[in-house]
């Protein structure tokens, strides 16, 4: 699968490159195509030391939607709907978003649009035939890097597009020891976006560090 | 300790009741005291079968609090504001939560009131000196219940008085093997209660039954 990943500079998006570029072919943009041709060539270095394959090309967030089958957008919320504005050609395209809208004050909370969630901001935003799902939202940037980490962890996916979903499922299940559950329909996606600072305020107020999830 | 369980007589009240007598003395409490007189030689009985111990006495809802040292609101969302309206006595004792406002439609969702949660709506109805916490949310009826269930699960403790908050998490720690988290001021609450519609759609939507929560 050719896997877009848009703000691929970005911690998560670095992250995911080193996982994804293993098994698929990564596209990594970047507003900076030259930030993102140095992170693409980081991720080939760092993946062959290791003996590990890794396909992946830097270049504009444009190219990036325009040469995949599945778009990630790994932004900040708070350039969701601008990143999102400023793209073209994501119909038919699957797009994963792993944003979640929160904000720190003397903790973390979940400050959502007034949509309820990013991703049903994002879905308002896209074109209609773009076929959205929310995933990989508790994993955290160190979590994605640290090649060492198993990431033995479950996530939630929503999506009302059972394909897609179901696409989207297959590509975390073959990502380390990810286990995907399916969450729902994309009106049940801020129940998934407001774990984020629950993990983030478990990890603070228990010292700990990356806090993942497990379903049981 | 004297743990009373407002709404004894409910689903997670009777559960609530099974685990804690074993250990501590339960006040079990309901607006009708002969039921809840019924449910407590119940859970004696029952873990009397099984060559257990148990400290349990049935009564009204406001002798449960005024016996005790620790009060369980095991009582739905709705009927949440009513009850502490009809109780007094709330005063310095500890005062737990585990309260989910929520709603199922086609899939459950989290329904705040607009305090933000049940521990904030509770918050601005209980007295001051009240010692509110948040705690037991993500366990199921089914689970408190299952006497062979070990209770191997995570539950997040939210509260603004570290002294009682260290009393809920000791009380989880020793019920069977729950492993409490701090997971910040009652401010963050929103968070924990909204958990529990999470568990119940990866349920409904993976096929799975009483859903568990670990952090890792």
């Amino acid at each position: 699968m050719k896997i877009g990943i848009v703000g691929g500079t970005g911690d998560i998006g670095e992250g995911m490159a080193l996982r994804f570029s293993q098994k698929h072919e990564v596209i990594l943009g970047s507003r900076d195509s030259g930030r993102a041709v140095t992170t693409s060539e980081c991720t080939i270095s760092e993946l062959s030391k290791r003996g590990l394959p890794s396909r992946c090309e830097g270049c504009g967030n444009q190219e990036a939607v325009d040469r995949s089958d599945l778009v990630v957008l790994a932004v900040p919320f708070s350039h969701l709907a601008g990143t999102i504005g400023s793209l073209h050609g994501l119909e038919k395209k699957i797009v994963v978003s792993p944003v979640n809208p929160m904000e720190k004050k003397e903790f973390f909370m979940f400050v959502p649009p007034p949509e309820g969630s990013a991703a049903l901001l994002a879905r308002r935003l896209l074109p209609p035939e773009a076929r959205l799902c929310t995933a990989f939202n508790t994993i955290a940037a160190n979590k994605w890097k640290n090649l060492d980490d198993s990431l033995d962890m479950a996530i939630p996916v929503c999506s009302d597009d059972a394909e897609a979903k179901k696409v989207v499922m297959e590509l975390a299940a073959g990502t380390g020891r990810i286990h995907p559950y399916d969450a729902g329909p994309l009106a049940a996606s801020p129940l998934v976006e407001s774990l984020t600072p629950l993990l983030l305020n478990i990890a603070r107020y228990n010292r700990m560090r990356d806090v993942g999830i497990q379903f049981r």
